[in-house]
């Protein structure tokens, strides 16, 4: 999947280690693929916070060697965000820190809340002011505004009048809280190093500073670590457990494991369960890389078909691109993948993608192979068609935009023109995300069925905060 | 002066002109003396704000082509800001810019407030939050907080639970507001361009953009300026006028009209005050570049002496200096300013400054004329012994770094080894930036009196907001 | 592979078309997986030569909108470099331009000569001077100073001085040149847009810009193409042919052609063949990313076990990581590769790579495996031991680094701990070059054999241009 | 004088210190008025050389920590830069380095050849190839053919054949050498730092490294610094001593001494001699700063008249001002200046300038004092009428940009709206140069007299070396 759905953020804390804020920064290096437009890290010596915040990846936000130093402390949180249009400046990078009546705190979030406008504009006829257009602000203006003595209390009240999906980790001077919404649409993991506490979004985080993972956070839970050790709470009351399908199907990394499974396993029994539902006679499987490659490993499996490096990714696609001038345009799609003729020529093609968004994308794919010489070419969706936006926390285009919300399947395939198209069917789908197990959770699948689990106010098109 | 008192402020303000952001970017390149650190314009097109800012200079953080195509409007004001040690992040950047109740709001302040701590904590312990270290933000929340329909009210309201030396310009969508404390510490000027308003803090940025001079702001006015037009108020009560004097000693540029004297006359009239209260038996008269020349011009032509370039500046001082390692360190103001020999070299010299903070570069000078061959070096300064930290907006180091704080004239002398020292004194210092006319202003001399007309609440050393 | 061999350089060359310097930059794009350091592009508007050269990337060097505005005209040339420690500055980016007394040319160079330090000492005694620390710029010089009128029997004189491997492109106001050297080490191929020729190292370059594939230049072969269309010269004697075998194990993209076969259809074969000479009882067949990928496929497929993405890679590792400070250090392939617990745990794992260099990261990948709870690691290289350096153009580290110019493959096996260890035999890698074909092309196995097909004088160790 | 003609070159020297590169670059920033556009420096430490250069200002090529590491050594040279437009390329930046037969040699030049064309032609006719448009190069070609044995030898045959400006600096591994050009056209002083040898362009740099002058080379003189000291050498036969009058005029810094007299005390006298040639019935005496203050002050002295800042100069003009779209261009001159009009107001001024170039500058300057109120303005210049181009290393525009070459005083006089017009006689000016003294020497006038010192080929218009 290139340029279509785009992953939105992930989060990071560690409490009780003397390198916090460099294992922040290798956390959030984990977790790059979760955002790209910017990041920060807050770190806690005790005393007083510090941030460094900037606009872009990890790697060049970090890049001079006394920014740690400027980061003293024994904890630390982070964030890597990836925002709509629009929003993408420099004031929206996170975590957000702030001064209040009981000292400073500062907050990252992966998430979006469906009340935030409502609450905000309450915040604002009582005097409340905003300096970003991130939702997150609201939480932090409720948390200044509660009236509650101890902070955890302060933190709940506040979460108790906010809706929607959010993965939170707050630092204060002394203290890191990590919350996971009812709902639990976002992944948020818990881990140990070398005694200290560790959370992030992905598992793929404690990989790479070799901490252990312990569990995931459960929905509902906040967990409170300070220098007397952890605390778990559960301040909310029962919901119904609603994770968001899309993160294994496309936004997580394939080697984290989230709510309960791998990621690479769930996506190749997607495979397995597309070569079930759409079979076709073909020679080889393809697979548009990289996030196809699981599903295509699977649907190649269970098919009995080679699969087959058919299409080569260019590693060096740079973000400053300068498309040619005049005759020369529209490179796209090609400058990152390209055909391998012998491979494909005279035969009957199954090309495996992860979703389709726009359909511009796929249809220059299908040329491309086509032109590379396929006899046929048939294409397998490892997801069911994506119709309807997102409000908790992916940044899908508005619904004119998704081919799906307006065309029928055959119409995609005339499209894109391929000879046929399949997409995983929504009960496949959650036969295959929950290995075909008994104890279906009910995963939130509102994109492809328009079937919200948490009800928002009134839709009015380009007002909610940032979200379309 | 080098390296010693630093200005720290400049806005600027422009209603009703089609280019509104460009001229905002020339007045600031006019007021880049005011402040180095950071600048950021604010932008209204009638329905939105929209903003600019970033660390650096001026022509540097508008470099890009395209800025002003993202600052649309008809209404625009400016700020320019040198910023204390440790509070020179991003963060603090002005125009501050957020969202309230009643639409969005911008601000861009010069000065500073004695009360802001205290008014901050209230603000907190209400439930405000605050995300700079800046008192101007505490300006803001009062607004956001203030009762009164119309938005003047409001800023009036807050303006009268704030003390301390202002001069504003507020930004919304259909307005501009600019106003000056009640002391009027700082100084703000108005003008018209093509039939816009437009206000600056010092007359030298309508030079630029070749607009009217029409009149200082009166201290205590608050001015209005929408589509019908500008309307003049005076909210405050009438307290006794004290303007800055050393915006006429050294923050000012010569060429600027503040006050209702030009800055360059004034300092002319210091020196011919200082040459009658201290002549010296001498051969020429030289200069400390560039801001001491105007007061050794007066100087050499009160005592019939004649004024050499005795010390010459080089221009492309960078801000980047690296200095060299191990053995050749130290060069400071050598860097900066070079001594001709064959005019010193077995001369008398009177050195003209405007003033010494902590001693330390009036010594490097010293010695430097020495070794180019001076027979006696005669310093005299500008102005009166700098002993009293300033509240209301300059950035003076801390009682114990001045030098005049703790050591009389004499020892003083012996530390910079001069053979003589003479500072202006206060009765001649406001004899001379009054033009000896019989109006006497009561301008502000609590940096060398002591005497702060306007009382602050406790001195809480460190605790003052950003101040020492 | 990481960290280990790097490849070196990439050529570009296009000739009569209005976009030549645009399809240039897109050409190196192409090829940027042969050099990263540096990068160039030398256009001709057919009066003057232009260049643009710069330390980086292709989409850095080439960012700025107005850089195509510099390089008008109907031909240019580019080049992508890897250079070794040491000569990586500026001077040494390509193509390189020169004046000399017919005018200007610029030169691109693949390659390596063997005999760069003896022509240059013979050029210097007769009083040449070098810029640089390239053995191209021995070309240009001889080019100079040849007698002959016309300027391919210039450049042919020229090249009959030299000795070595050299796949090159020049540039003059009127004409584009292309010669590969007679043993045909380096690739170079030809195709055609539009009408015009099109030379690139390797043909994913065509691909990019829609250009015809034509045929591979022959070992030996000059081209000559001016506005009255291509000439091909035959100007050396005919030598045995000996390609770079290397070039289809490692440096090529998998879906380019060179000499003769497709790069990927050859390294899934060396995978059948590695798994014919070294069969092992195992579970899964997992790849070392990028590289090891089309090995891995066909081992799997010749072994008849599963292949699994057991090794993921992040594809956010940037250039500029700082290592963490004082207790975590060490991350080196870390950051680049996590192993999926899931899939390895418990598991007799075959893991295939294209080369071991040093050893130490494959001990890391080892143990990286065994961490994530392999039963058994059965490592395979689908190539053979890389125990002799190449003098012709790949950036080998010297002898005493690699590991199997000192150690047997038991001690290999037990340096990086892995249970057992295969190598692909050379006699083995032959076959699967070739495809088992009768037409057995002598491909160049110097690094693994040491027998090398061009002689070179004394063997000095570090007095080699820039080599070792 | 703004935006006219151009300085060009510095060049910097030390032998026999370990922090050679730190005080080269000490050096070179004292020398930046000469060339702003790149700079370098090249060290040996006895065995090689190594080398820094960069596009832009000392202060930011040499920015980063580790520079100075990587150029270790008891020798270094540097060189600053102005080149003209077209030339202004990486690939001109100086101190040029190069391999020969003997070893590498720097250089670093200031000057310009006036046979530099038919010496390159000669040599690339003979097989040298040139990377550079820099006639620099053409020296060091000659070198690397020369005969003799020794490099002193080789230097001397070298600049036999060579004519025009230089002084020149050479690097090797173990020696530095000095030269002057016979006709001594621009300054080279020698100095002394801790038993090192220095020599600079300007005294100057001696003084901010605080390095003892010695004296300065004698024309045609070659000095050779090794580790057994210095010695001198007159490899020349005796010429006509003609040092370029426009160092003192506009180039050199005020505070530094060459040609035998400091630049300062000579600009003075070049005021009082034009006071004396165009006396003015007048008010005030203002000054174009900076470069036309010490004329102004002589010219006020002489005059009786009271010198005033009439012109206030922003200190922080950058080089990357964005000029404002639309309606508010061409804001030019008053970016830089700003005339105080409570000063000029029904003065009758005298406004002093050192030169006029094109003209338009000195129109705009007038215009904006008679905007500030002046009642009359007399302009008066502090040189002769700049009619001829230079060939010995001064950017001047070509003789169609030079109001002068076509346009009687009168007619500039009303171009510039002047109410009159007084340029300093050409008689006068070489008075005024040697101090009315009987040892006149024959400074170089050919840009105000057209009578050159040393003669060129053909003058070609847009031929010679990137001259015009």
């Amino acid at each position: 999947m290139f340029d279509k759905l785009h992953e939105e953020c992930g989060v990071f804390g560690i409490f009780g280690h003397p390198e916090a804020a460099n294992l922040s920064y290798l956390g959030l290096y984990a977790l790059q693929h979760r955002g790209q437009e910017s990041c920060g890290i807050v770190a806690s010596d005790g005393y007083h916070l510090k941030s460094h915040l900037g606009m872009g990846l990890v790697s060049d936000v970090f890049k001079k060697d006394d920014i740690f130093e400027n980061l003293p402390g024994h904890a630390a949180i982070g964030h890597v965000r990836y925002s709509t249009a629009g929003g993408n400046d420099m004031k929206n990078c996170q975590p957000i820190m702030v001064d209040y009546a009981r000292g400073s705190i500062a907050v990252a979030h992966n998430g979006n809340l469906v009340n935030a406008m409502e609450v905000r504009t309450q915040l604002e006829n009582s005097g409340s002011i905003f300096s970003t257009t991130a939702d997150t602000e609201t939480i932090i203006h409720l948390i200044a505004r509660a009236q509650s003595d101890s902070l955890i209390d302060r933190i709940c009240e506040s979460l108790h009048q906010v809706k929607g999906a959010y993965s939170l980790v707050f630092l204060t001077e002394t203290r890191m809280i990590a919350v996971r919404d009812p709902n639990g649409f976002r992944p948020l993991s818990l881990g140990k190093l070398d005694g200290a506490y560790v959370v992030a979004s992905e598992s793929c985080a404690f990989d790479l500073i070799e901490a252990e993972f312990i569990r995931e956070l459960d929905p509902g839970e906040m967990i409170v670590v300070d220098k007397d050790g952890m605390k778990s709470f559960s301040p909310f009351k029962e919901t119904k457990n609603t994770p968001c399908v899309f993160e294994h199907i496309y936004f997580a990394r394939p080697d984290s494991r989230i709510f309960g499974r791998m990621v690479y396993t769930v996506r190749k029994e997607f495979g397995h369960q597309l070569a079930r539902e759409y079979p076709v006679d073909a020679d080889i499987v393809i697979a548009v890389p990289d996030s196809g490659v699981p599903a295509a490993m699977g649907y190649a499996e269970e098919a009995g078909l080679p699969l087959e490096l058919g299409l080569i990714r260019n590693h060096y696609v740079g973000r400053t691109f300068i498309e040619p001038q005049q005759s020369i345009r529209h490179f796209g799609v090609k400058l990152k993948l390209n055909p391998v003729r012998e491979i494909i020529e005279g035969k009957k093609v199954v090309v495996i993608d992860d979703s389709i968004v726009r359909g511009t994308t796929s249809r220059k794919i299908v040329k491309m192979i086509r032109n590379a010489g396929a006899k046929e070419i048939h294409v397998r969706i490892s997801s069911p068609p994506t119709s309807y936006p997102c409000f908790y926390g992916i940044d899908t285009p508005s619904r004119k935009e998704l081919i799906s919300a307006s065309h029928s399947i055959d119409e995609i395939n005339r499209y894109i023109t391929s000879d046929s198209l399949g997409y995983l069917s929504i009960e496949g789908m959650h036969e295959a995300v929950t290995m075909h197990g008994d104890d279906k959770i009910g995963f939130c699948d509102a994109c492809f069925s328009g079937e919200y689990p948490v009800k928002f106010p009134r839709l009015k098109s380009d007002k909610q905060l940032g979200l379309f």
